[in-house]
This record gives C-alpha cells, sequence and structure tokens, in this order.
C-alpha cells in the first residue's frame, strides 16, 4: 500500500508544489526553527524536566531478564515508511505501579484517575545516606526532616525518593546484585505507612527498581501501599534537576485496559 | 521470590503493626479520601482533561490487523502479584509520529525535544462538515477561519482536528471501509503546508486514524510534515472538552530509543 515509487512520487509532487506557495519554504524553516523555543505552559512554570529514563533492551530489570523488545516490521528504504513493534513487560523502564499490581482488585492502570496523574512533587533527598549504603531507606524520620524544611506534604502528593541512583543506570550498579540479594533503596514500609495515616499522599516514587529496598524479601511496602488504592512510581530520572518542594508531576501513564503498570513518560513543571 | 503465604505474612505483620500508630488508620483513610479531589496544578489551569482513548485488543486499527495484545505473566491469586507482557504495535490507540516514522533520518520518539510536547493546543472543529462527509479535510480555509476567531496560532503549537471521529472509536464507522479504502477526516496536504510555512506549529493531532484522510492513496500529509522534524499524534480522544485556544497540551510520549512512534498518554490542561 505505500512503497519507495509512491513515496517518491508524493516528495516530487511536494517539492514543486511548493513553487506555488507565496510564502518561501525558507521563510517557514526559520520560523519552524524560532519556534523550538520554551512553550508557553513551560514559561509559566519556569521550565519542563524530564523525569523519564530512555528504555532499551538492556535496562536493567528487577528480574534480571530483558523487559523490552523491538523489531521492525517496516523499513523507509524498503517500505517508504518505519514501524516497529514493541514487545514489553509492564513493570520495565520508568513505569508506574498500579493498585492490581499488588492487589487482586485493585484499580487498574486505566482506571487511576486523572486528578491523581498530576500531582505536587515531593522530592525527599537520601543521596548521602544511600552513598554509604545501598541498602538505605526512605525512613519516618527522613520524612519528618523534609517536612520541617518545607511544610505539610501537599495532599495529592507524590513523594518520591531521590537516593542518586538514576545516575546509575547504565551500571552493574544499578541492579547492584551481589549473587544472593540486591542492593539499593527503596521506601521503609514505616515510611509508607506514615504517609498513608498523616498524609494525603496517593502516590510515591522511586529512582530505583523497586518501591521496597534491594535485600527486600517479603515487598513490605508494596502490600502496604498500593492495595489501598495508591500507586507507585519506579525507576525515575531526573530527581536532581527539581525542588524538594513546588513542582507539579504529571504521570504520563499507559492506558491499556486491565494492566498492573507499564512504562510512562514523566514531566515535572518547575 | 513471592507467593501467597508470604503476601499473607506481611499483611498480617501491617495489620498488627498499625494498632502502634498513635494515627488511627480510620483517620489516615479519611486524610486519603479527602486528598483525591483536584490536585495543585489543575486547580491553577482549571482542570486537566484526558486526550487519551483506553487501549485494548479490539482498539480499530490502520491495517485491520490487532496492534494491542497482553498475556498474564503473573497473577495474585497465584504469585501474589499480577504482571502482564505486552504487544504493542506502535502506531496504535491514541500515539505519537515520531519524524521518523515517515523519514530514514528523522527524530526517534525518544529523541523529540521536550519543549516541543508540552505546547500550545489550536482545535480546529471540522464536526460540521464531517457529518456530512467522512472524506472531509481541514483545508487551508479552515485554519484562517481559526485563526480568524483565535487568533495566530502561537510559536510551538499544535494543531488539532477536531472531527468528531472519537465517539464512534467503539464502532465500525471509526475505520469505515467499504470494501475497497476507508473513509475518515484528515488533514489536507495544503493544510499542512500552511502550517509549515505561515506558523510556528511543530505538531499536528488527529481524532482518526490517520493524518492523512481515509481514502488517501499517497498519505502526502505523513510526507511532508514529519521529514521535517515535527511529529503528529493519531486517534486524540476527547477534543469535545476543550476550548478551540489557550489550552495547553501535554503528550506523554514514549521514550523506547529507535521507535518511529507508539501509545501516548495525552493530557490538555485548560
Amino acid at each position: 500500500m505505500c512503497d519507495a515509487c509512491v513515496m517518491n512520487a508524493v516528495k516530487d509532487r511536494m517539492l514543486s508544489r511548493r513553487n506555488f506557495f507565496k510564502t518561501s519554504a525558507a521563510a517557514g524553516a526559520a520560523t519552524a526553527l524560532a519556534a523550538t523555543g520554551q512553550p508557553v505552559l513551560a514559561a509559566a512554570h519556569g521550565g519542563v524536566e524530564d523525569l523519564t529514563h530512555e528504555l532499551y533492551p538492556e535496562f536493567p530489570t528487577f528480574f534480571g531478564e530483558p523487559g523490552f523488545a523491538m523489531d521492525q516490521l517496516f523499513e523507509f528504504s524498503q517500505h517508504g515508511f518505519n514501524l516497529m513493534n514493541l514487545t514489553i513487560n509492564e513493570h520495565t523502564g520508568t513505569h508506574i505501579d498500579a493498585p492490581l499490581h499488588f492487589s487482586g482488585d485493585g484499580a487498574a492502570v486505566n482506571e487511576i484517575p486523572v486528578s491523581q496523574l498530576v500531582a505536587p512533587l515531593c522530592v525527599v533527598d537520601i543521596a548521602a545516606k544511600a552513598a554509604d549504603d545501598p541498602d538505605a531507606q526512605v525512613t519516618p524520620d527522613d520524612l519528618k526532616a523534609w517536612i520541617a524544611a518545607n511544610g505539610d506534604i501537599p495532599d495529592n502528593a507524590c513523594v518520591a525518593m531521590h537516593s542518586g541512583w538514576a545516575g546509575k543506570v547504565d551500571t552493574e550498579g544499578f541492579r547492584n546484585f551481589d549473587g544472593t540479594v540486591m542492593h539499593f533503596p527503596g521506601f521503609h514500609v514505616e515510611a509508607a505507612m506514615m504517609l498513608m495515616e498523616e498524609t494525603g499522599a496517593q502516590s510515591m516514587a522511586v529512582d530505583t527498581l523497586s518501591l521496597d529496598h534491594g535485600p527486600s524479601a517479603d515487598f513490605a511496602t508494596h502490600y502496604v501501599w498500593l492495595p489501598t488504592g495508591r500507586f507507585g512510581i519506579e525507576n525515575i530520572a531526573g530527581l536532581d534537576r527539581v525542588p524538594a518542594a513546588g513542582a507539579t508531576i504529571v504521570v504520563g501513564a499507559p492506558k491499556h485496559r486491565g494492566g498492573s503498570g507499564g512504562p510512562c513518560r514523566i514531566f515535572a513543571m518547575v
């Protein structure tokens, strides 16, 4: 239906058609170039930060097996367009854990209210202690310190752990597997419970492979947090470029029916 | 590594642990319930609208073949958690066409500047003429009428065709295949060229299966638009819930390396 001949015919037609336009293509290109600056919302908010890792077949996964594959079904030089088929383990890359991930009847990824996907972002920086101890966890004391410095955790907030792990994503240090268990930071279950019982936080995010820290044998934080209808984000990136308080996170969660999660595009409006 | 025994042990532990908390779980739940209201950014912007269709195996596709499949690898009652494996044709559901889709060396989906993914949204409503003629196209005259009513198309804008097709997504009328060609609205190539040459628009969106209207035999609009580094969005939803001008679109594009596009979560801040 679409081959190189069709493609070239269209290109030729378009090139000749251009001569009929009063406004020159060169002027149009200049306009377009000028348009690559800051978008309106970004200007209003000071900027947009991308909190998303690139996804590729070697992206480290919790289970240690590849979680993403891409097969090229159509190729431009042969078919006139490029098109890939993707195979994705839902919990790969920068991704969301829907309540359904750790519950029998929780909200699937398509059922998470949009109002929770756009939320105040609170960044809890434990990078210093994580540099000393890869098994470090966000504790109630870390949350109390954040509150003392920044005020109450807002209703609907996404509380994010910044452990510095995002910078290790292309290294063995990201999974940090010792042959028996992994070693990376996460949320202590008591911090999760404090968020549930003393704040209106609706989501948590980590810059590591799991809401629970690497050595966890029981997924305690997952089991406490997700079945309540709250969601989680794993492998978030770029938290070093957003403030501890005041940014808004926009979670571009996938919307497949009945999904337990999936890769997300995540922005912070700062 | 995670079975029902572990899960129940963790749940039991958490239930008993709750009794040690000074703040009751009931009070916590009430706080959480109150937190499901409008997020901070939404309040500041008047609201967030979801411009994304749900994705499911029967979602109509350009080629007429299923573009999405989901296999359950782990099931909660058996394994203690749910996890799916997804198979996705990149150009399925509400999705983005990266420049690479119709060019040999254009930007892949992971290379689109973030500044272009957050953009002023201009909605061109051709629903009335599309109701009369399913092959209707956005023409330069439609763009001129939009400009006359709303002012110049802003730099970096996403110009979206609202044809009313989103409401047909679960019907045969969405593809509207007559046995030879499909019939649905799209952008006329001259409208695309007007946007390129007379405005700073960086993206276009359609609520149908293709930037080109259904009967197109040559993908003229794709071939004019995408190779310039601009991107497209297909199968967008919810344009009836946003104003013609003044909203900001946030395109949660996937970020897989070398991709030609993929399903997106798209919001409008209104």
